[in-house]
Protein backbone atom coordinates (compact mmCIF):
# COMPACT_ATOMS: atom_id res chain seq x y z
CA UNK A 1 0.00 0.00 0.00
CA UNK A 2 1.07 3.83 -0.98
CA UNK A 3 -0.44 6.20 1.92
CA UNK A 4 -0.26 9.71 0.57
CA UNK A 5 0.32 12.12 3.17
CA UNK A 6 3.21 11.70 5.92
CA UNK A 7 1.42 10.21 9.12
CA UNK A 8 -2.36 8.62 8.12
CA UNK A 9 -4.41 5.77 9.76
CA UNK A 10 -5.79 3.01 7.23
CA UNK A 11 -8.30 0.41 8.23
CA UNK A 12 -7.41 -2.91 6.85
CA UNK A 13 -10.47 -5.40 9.10
CA UNK A 14 -12.11 -6.38 6.03
CA UNK A 15 -8.22 -6.84 4.40
CA UNK A 16 -7.58 -9.71 7.21
CA UNK A 17 -11.14 -11.04 7.84
CA UNK A 18 -10.42 -11.77 3.74
CA UNK A 19 -6.82 -13.71 4.41
CA UNK A 20 -8.49 -15.58 7.29
CA UNK A 21 -11.68 -17.07 5.18
CA UNK A 22 -9.10 -17.59 2.21
CA UNK A 23 -7.51 -19.75 4.99
CA UNK A 24 -9.95 -22.01 6.22
CA UNK A 25 -9.12 -22.49 9.84
CA UNK A 26 -11.47 -22.06 12.23
CA UNK A 27 -9.49 -22.02 15.90
CA UNK A 28 -6.17 -20.31 16.14
CA UNK A 29 -4.21 -17.40 16.20
CA UNK A 30 -3.69 -14.82 13.82
CA UNK A 31 -0.66 -12.47 13.27
CA UNK A 32 -0.77 -9.03 11.46
CA UNK A 33 2.53 -7.09 11.66
CA UNK A 34 4.08 -4.00 9.66
CA UNK A 35 7.15 -5.34 7.63
CA UNK A 36 8.55 -1.82 8.01
CA UNK A 37 10.18 -0.61 11.08
CA UNK A 38 8.62 3.20 10.44
CA UNK A 39 5.02 1.90 10.44
CA UNK A 40 2.61 0.05 12.95
CA UNK A 41 -0.13 -2.12 12.90
CA UNK A 42 -2.71 -1.42 15.94
CA UNK A 43 -6.25 -2.25 17.00
CA UNK A 44 -8.47 0.81 18.54
CA UNK A 45 -11.77 2.57 17.60
CA UNK A 46 -12.58 3.33 14.16
CA UNK A 47 -13.41 7.45 14.71
CA UNK A 48 -12.14 10.18 13.15
CA UNK A 49 -11.97 12.61 15.88
CA UNK A 50 -9.94 10.11 17.32
CA UNK A 51 -7.13 9.62 14.45
CA UNK A 52 -6.48 13.52 14.55
CA UNK A 53 -6.06 13.24 18.37
CA UNK A 54 -3.25 10.48 18.01
CA UNK A 55 -1.84 12.41 15.19
CA UNK A 56 -1.75 15.85 17.08
CA UNK A 57 -0.57 13.37 20.32
CA UNK A 58 1.98 11.43 18.62
CA UNK A 59 3.48 14.60 16.77
CA UNK A 60 4.07 15.71 20.13
CA UNK A 61 6.11 12.86 22.06
CA UNK A 62 8.19 12.37 18.76
CA UNK A 63 8.24 15.66 16.88
CA UNK A 64 9.38 15.59 12.94
CA UNK A 65 11.03 19.11 13.01
CA UNK A 66 13.31 19.79 14.15
CA UNK A 67 14.78 17.11 11.47
CA UNK A 68 18.40 17.71 12.78
CA UNK A 69 16.70 16.48 16.25
CA UNK A 70 17.57 13.02 15.39
CA UNK A 71 20.88 11.79 14.77
CA UNK A 72 19.13 8.62 12.53
CA UNK A 73 18.55 12.18 9.74
CA UNK A 74 22.66 12.23 9.64
CA UNK A 75 22.18 9.10 7.45
CA UNK A 76 20.55 11.43 4.96
CA UNK A 77 16.93 9.97 5.83
CA UNK A 78 14.84 12.45 7.61
CA UNK A 79 12.36 10.11 9.55
CA UNK A 80 13.80 9.81 12.59
CA UNK A 81 10.51 10.81 14.39
CA UNK A 82 8.41 7.46 12.34
CA UNK A 83 10.94 5.29 14.39
CA UNK A 84 9.61 6.54 17.45
CA UNK A 85 6.05 6.91 17.08
CA UNK A 86 6.33 3.22 15.47
CA UNK A 87 7.11 2.48 19.29
CA UNK A 88 4.18 3.98 20.87
CA UNK A 89 1.48 2.67 18.81
CA UNK A 90 3.13 -1.17 18.26
CA UNK A 91 4.64 -3.11 15.40
CA UNK A 92 2.07 -6.24 15.60
CA UNK A 93 -1.53 -7.63 17.04
CA UNK A 94 -2.23 -11.34 17.25
CA UNK A 95 -5.95 -11.59 17.72
CA UNK A 96 -7.68 -15.12 18.36
CA UNK A 97 -9.91 -17.17 15.81
CA UNK A 98 -12.93 -18.63 17.05
CA UNK A 99 -15.17 -20.24 14.89
CA UNK A 100 -13.16 -19.05 11.08
CA UNK A 101 -13.70 -15.19 12.73
CA UNK A 102 -11.60 -12.79 14.22
CA UNK A 103 -12.30 -12.71 18.10
CA UNK A 104 -12.88 -9.39 18.43
CA UNK A 105 -14.62 -6.93 21.11
CA UNK A 106 -17.49 -4.74 20.28
CA UNK A 107 -15.30 -1.45 18.53
CA UNK A 108 -12.05 -3.14 18.02
CA UNK A 109 -10.54 -2.79 14.59
CA UNK A 110 -7.04 -3.23 13.11
CA UNK A 111 -5.43 -0.42 11.36
CA UNK A 112 -2.01 0.09 9.67
CA UNK A 113 -0.14 3.48 10.61
CA UNK A 114 2.10 4.99 8.68
CA UNK A 115 4.60 7.37 10.01
CA UNK A 116 6.66 7.89 6.81
CA UNK A 117 4.51 7.77 3.91
CA UNK A 118 4.46 7.92 0.55
CA UNK A 119 6.68 5.20 -0.19
CA UNK A 120 5.22 1.63 -0.64
CA UNK A 121 5.00 -0.42 2.06
CA UNK A 122 3.46 -4.00 3.28
CA UNK A 123 1.75 -5.69 5.83
CA UNK A 124 2.19 -9.33 6.82
CA UNK A 125 -0.85 -11.72 7.61
CA UNK A 126 0.25 -15.03 9.42
CA UNK A 127 -2.90 -17.57 10.33
CA UNK A 128 -1.69 -20.42 12.36
CA UNK A 129 -4.55 -22.88 13.65
CA UNK A 130 -7.08 -25.51 11.89
CA UNK B 1 -14.98 -7.79 35.61
CA UNK B 2 -16.15 -4.03 36.49
CA UNK B 3 -13.34 -1.70 37.43
CA UNK B 4 -14.90 0.58 40.62
CA UNK B 5 -12.38 3.47 38.96
CA UNK B 6 -11.62 5.19 36.21
CA UNK B 7 -8.12 4.26 36.18
CA UNK B 8 -7.01 0.42 37.80
CA UNK B 9 -4.52 -2.09 37.25
CA UNK B 10 -6.02 -5.68 38.23
CA UNK B 11 -3.51 -8.75 38.76
CA UNK B 12 -5.23 -11.65 36.42
CA UNK B 13 -2.47 -13.94 36.47
CA UNK B 14 -4.32 -16.54 38.50
CA UNK B 15 -7.26 -16.14 36.08
CA UNK B 16 -4.64 -17.05 33.45
CA UNK B 17 -3.40 -19.90 35.06
CA UNK B 18 -6.38 -21.37 35.62
CA UNK B 19 -7.57 -21.49 31.84
CA UNK B 20 -4.60 -22.56 31.06
CA UNK B 21 -4.94 -26.22 33.52
CA UNK B 22 -8.35 -26.13 31.75
CA UNK B 23 -7.29 -26.66 28.33
CA UNK B 24 -4.81 -29.33 29.07
CA UNK B 25 -2.35 -27.88 27.04
CA UNK B 26 1.46 -28.38 27.54
CA UNK B 27 3.66 -26.52 24.84
CA UNK B 28 2.05 -23.97 23.02
CA UNK B 29 1.22 -20.31 22.96
CA UNK B 30 -1.47 -18.21 25.29
CA UNK B 31 -2.89 -15.00 23.91
CA UNK B 32 -4.17 -12.60 26.61
CA UNK B 33 -6.28 -9.37 25.10
CA UNK B 34 -8.35 -6.65 26.07
CA UNK B 35 -11.89 -6.79 24.03
CA UNK B 36 -11.77 -2.90 24.81
CA UNK B 37 -10.20 -0.35 23.13
CA UNK B 38 -9.46 1.59 26.32
CA UNK B 39 -8.27 -1.34 28.13
CA UNK B 40 -4.93 -2.75 28.11
CA UNK B 41 -3.15 -6.52 29.09
CA UNK B 42 -0.01 -5.43 30.23
CA UNK B 43 2.91 -7.97 31.87
CA UNK B 44 4.99 -5.97 34.78
CA UNK B 45 5.70 -6.20 38.94
CA UNK B 46 3.04 -6.43 41.13
CA UNK B 47 3.93 -3.65 43.42
CA UNK B 48 2.02 -1.17 44.41
CA UNK B 49 4.23 1.23 44.51
CA UNK B 50 4.62 0.71 40.75
CA UNK B 51 0.88 0.83 39.88
CA UNK B 52 1.09 4.43 41.43
CA UNK B 53 3.67 5.59 39.18
CA UNK B 54 1.98 4.06 36.84
CA UNK B 55 -1.35 6.77 37.09
CA UNK B 56 0.76 9.43 37.66
CA UNK B 57 2.81 8.87 34.31
CA UNK B 58 0.04 7.67 31.85
CA UNK B 59 -1.82 10.67 33.50
CA UNK B 60 1.08 13.35 32.64
CA UNK B 61 1.64 11.58 29.04
CA UNK B 62 -2.16 11.57 28.51
CA UNK B 63 -4.24 13.79 30.37
CA UNK B 64 -7.59 13.33 31.23
CA UNK B 65 -8.44 16.94 31.59
CA UNK B 66 -8.97 18.94 29.96
CA UNK B 67 -12.30 16.70 28.74
CA UNK B 68 -12.52 19.33 25.64
CA UNK B 69 -8.81 18.85 25.07
CA UNK B 70 -9.54 15.60 22.39
CA UNK B 71 -11.84 15.59 19.38
CA UNK B 72 -13.03 11.89 20.18
CA UNK B 73 -15.01 13.55 23.09
CA UNK B 74 -16.97 15.14 20.30
CA UNK B 75 -18.78 12.32 20.08
CA UNK B 76 -20.47 13.16 23.66
CA UNK B 77 -17.69 10.52 24.98
CA UNK B 78 -15.23 11.64 28.11
CA UNK B 79 -12.21 8.74 27.90
CA UNK B 80 -10.36 10.22 24.87
CA UNK B 81 -7.20 10.10 27.13
CA UNK B 82 -8.10 6.28 27.77
CA UNK B 83 -7.97 5.47 24.34
CA UNK B 84 -4.01 6.98 24.16
CA UNK B 85 -3.32 5.58 27.45
CA UNK B 86 -3.90 2.15 26.13
CA UNK B 87 -1.61 2.71 23.51
CA UNK B 88 0.88 3.14 26.08
CA UNK B 89 0.44 0.00 27.74
CA UNK B 90 -0.59 -2.37 25.17
CA UNK B 91 -3.41 -4.68 24.11
CA UNK B 92 -2.34 -8.10 24.41
CA UNK B 93 0.35 -10.17 25.56
CA UNK B 94 1.42 -13.73 24.20
CA UNK B 95 3.11 -16.01 27.13
CA UNK B 96 4.78 -19.17 26.08
CA UNK B 97 3.28 -22.65 27.78
CA UNK B 98 5.98 -24.93 28.34
CA UNK B 99 5.02 -28.54 30.42
CA UNK B 100 1.25 -27.04 30.99
CA UNK B 101 2.74 -24.07 32.69
CA UNK B 102 2.75 -20.04 31.90
CA UNK B 103 6.80 -20.21 30.69
CA UNK B 104 7.53 -16.99 33.10
CA UNK B 105 10.61 -15.07 34.41
CA UNK B 106 10.92 -14.26 38.02
CA UNK B 107 8.35 -11.40 38.12
CA UNK B 108 6.14 -11.48 35.53
CA UNK B 109 2.55 -11.41 36.59
CA UNK B 110 -0.54 -10.15 34.10
CA UNK B 111 -2.19 -7.14 34.69
CA UNK B 112 -5.84 -6.04 32.81
CA UNK B 113 -5.13 -1.92 33.27
CA UNK B 114 -8.79 -0.39 32.92
CA UNK B 115 -8.55 3.63 31.71
CA UNK B 116 -12.27 4.40 31.59
CA UNK B 117 -13.87 2.20 34.22
CA UNK B 118 -17.20 1.45 36.49
CA UNK B 119 -18.30 0.18 32.95
CA UNK B 120 -18.11 -4.06 32.56
CA UNK B 121 -15.83 -5.31 30.21
CA UNK B 122 -14.07 -8.86 29.02
CA UNK B 123 -10.37 -10.19 28.72
CA UNK B 124 -9.73 -12.69 25.80
CA UNK B 125 -7.89 -15.95 26.54
CA UNK B 126 -7.03 -18.20 23.58
CA UNK B 127 -4.62 -20.63 23.77
CA UNK B 128 -3.05 -23.16 21.04
CA UNK B 129 -0.68 -25.37 20.88
CA UNK B 130 -0.99 -29.39 22.28
CA UNK C 1 22.99 -12.01 28.95
CA UNK C 2 24.78 -9.36 31.24
CA UNK C 3 24.14 -5.73 29.33
CA UNK C 4 27.82 -3.34 30.69
CA UNK C 5 25.35 -0.61 30.76
CA UNK C 6 22.08 0.73 32.63
CA UNK C 7 20.47 1.31 29.24
CA UNK C 8 21.69 -0.43 26.04
CA UNK C 9 20.22 -2.57 22.93
CA UNK C 10 21.72 -5.62 21.77
CA UNK C 11 20.80 -7.65 18.23
CA UNK C 12 19.57 -10.68 18.83
CA UNK C 13 18.48 -11.51 15.36
CA UNK C 14 20.63 -14.07 14.82
CA UNK C 15 20.39 -15.82 18.04
CA UNK C 16 17.06 -16.32 17.15
CA UNK C 17 18.10 -17.35 13.51
CA UNK C 18 19.84 -20.05 14.92
CA UNK C 19 16.92 -21.09 17.73
CA UNK C 20 14.34 -21.59 14.66
CA UNK C 21 16.81 -23.71 11.87
CA UNK C 22 17.22 -25.37 15.63
CA UNK C 23 13.92 -26.25 16.07
CA UNK C 24 12.78 -27.91 12.22
CA UNK C 25 10.06 -25.72 12.15
CA UNK C 26 9.04 -24.45 8.54
CA UNK C 27 5.84 -22.53 9.09
CA UNK C 28 4.13 -21.07 12.59
CA UNK C 29 5.15 -18.57 14.53
CA UNK C 30 7.93 -17.27 16.44
CA UNK C 31 7.24 -15.97 20.21
CA UNK C 32 10.43 -13.46 21.04
CA UNK C 33 10.01 -12.09 24.95
CA UNK C 34 12.38 -10.73 27.88
CA UNK C 35 12.00 -12.45 30.47
CA UNK C 36 12.35 -9.70 32.91
CA UNK C 37 10.43 -6.50 33.94
CA UNK C 38 12.54 -3.74 33.02
CA UNK C 39 13.67 -5.18 29.70
CA UNK C 40 12.27 -5.48 25.99
CA UNK C 41 12.17 -7.17 22.96
CA UNK C 42 11.64 -5.00 19.93
CA UNK C 43 11.87 -5.03 16.26
CA UNK C 44 13.71 -2.12 14.71
CA UNK C 45 16.74 -0.76 12.54
CA UNK C 46 20.15 -1.69 13.59
CA UNK C 47 21.57 2.03 13.12
CA UNK C 48 23.54 3.56 15.55
CA UNK C 49 22.05 7.09 15.56
CA UNK C 50 18.57 5.44 16.15
CA UNK C 51 20.19 3.88 19.58
CA UNK C 52 21.39 7.15 20.32
CA UNK C 53 18.12 8.90 19.87
CA UNK C 54 15.90 6.15 21.46
CA UNK C 55 18.31 6.84 24.21
CA UNK C 56 17.54 10.47 24.83
CA UNK C 57 14.13 9.77 23.99
CA UNK C 58 13.63 7.07 26.59
CA UNK C 59 15.60 9.04 29.35
CA UNK C 60 13.52 12.01 28.53
CA UNK C 61 9.75 10.19 28.83
CA UNK C 62 10.73 8.29 31.80
CA UNK C 63 14.10 9.71 33.38
CA UNK C 64 16.39 7.75 36.01
CA UNK C 65 16.32 10.84 38.06
CA UNK C 66 15.49 12.31 40.53
CA UNK C 67 15.11 8.27 41.71
CA UNK C 68 12.96 9.96 44.61
CA UNK C 69 10.91 10.60 41.92
CA UNK C 70 9.01 6.83 41.69
CA UNK C 71 7.21 5.36 44.52
CA UNK C 72 8.64 1.91 43.56
CA UNK C 73 12.32 2.94 44.07
CA UNK C 74 10.75 3.16 47.63
CA UNK C 75 11.58 -0.94 47.51
CA UNK C 76 14.67 0.13 47.79
CA UNK C 77 15.29 -0.49 43.80
CA UNK C 78 16.50 2.34 41.78
CA UNK C 79 14.78 1.03 38.36
CA UNK C 80 11.17 2.45 38.78
CA UNK C 81 12.10 4.11 35.06
CA UNK C 82 13.21 1.32 33.74
CA UNK C 83 9.92 -0.75 34.79
CA UNK C 84 8.41 2.68 32.26
CA UNK C 85 10.79 2.55 29.54
CA UNK C 86 10.07 -1.12 28.84
CA UNK C 87 6.61 -0.39 28.44
CA UNK C 88 6.98 2.35 25.89
CA UNK C 89 9.29 -0.12 23.82
CA UNK C 90 7.29 -3.26 24.60
CA UNK C 91 7.55 -6.87 26.83
CA UNK C 92 7.52 -9.22 23.13
CA UNK C 93 8.00 -9.63 19.49
CA UNK C 94 6.04 -12.29 17.61
CA UNK C 95 7.38 -13.20 14.37
CA UNK C 96 5.61 -15.23 11.40
CA UNK C 97 7.95 -18.19 10.24
CA UNK C 98 7.52 -19.11 6.74
CA UNK C 99 9.72 -21.68 4.62
CA UNK C 100 11.78 -22.05 7.54
CA UNK C 101 12.90 -18.50 7.92
CA UNK C 102 11.94 -15.29 9.62
CA UNK C 103 8.90 -13.62 7.80
CA UNK C 104 10.86 -10.30 7.44
CA UNK C 105 10.51 -6.91 5.85
CA UNK C 106 13.99 -5.30 4.74
CA UNK C 107 14.93 -3.86 7.86
CA UNK C 108 13.38 -5.57 10.58
CA UNK C 109 16.04 -6.58 13.34
CA UNK C 110 15.15 -7.77 16.58
CA UNK C 111 16.99 -6.26 19.62
CA UNK C 112 16.79 -7.13 23.27
CA UNK C 113 16.37 -3.57 25.35
CA UNK C 114 17.91 -3.30 28.94
CA UNK C 115 16.98 -0.40 30.71
CA UNK C 116 18.38 -1.79 33.93
CA UNK C 117 21.67 -3.58 33.33
CA UNK C 118 24.91 -5.13 35.23
CA UNK C 119 22.50 -7.82 35.91
CA UNK C 120 21.62 -11.06 34.42
CA UNK C 121 18.96 -11.63 32.43
CA UNK C 122 17.49 -13.80 29.58
CA UNK C 123 15.33 -13.71 26.82
CA UNK C 124 12.95 -16.79 25.87
CA UNK C 125 12.19 -17.91 22.22
CA UNK C 126 9.28 -20.17 21.85
CA UNK C 127 8.27 -21.21 18.26
CA UNK C 128 5.59 -23.22 17.40
CA UNK C 129 4.17 -24.77 14.26
CA UNK C 130 5.29 -27.80 11.86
Amino acid sequence: MMVPARMDFVNITSDVEEALADSGIQEGLCLINAMHITASVFINDDESGLKHDYKRWLEQLAPHEPVSGYRHNMTGEDNGDAHHKRQIMGREVVVAVTKGRLHFGPWEQIFYGEFDGMRKKRVLIKIIGE
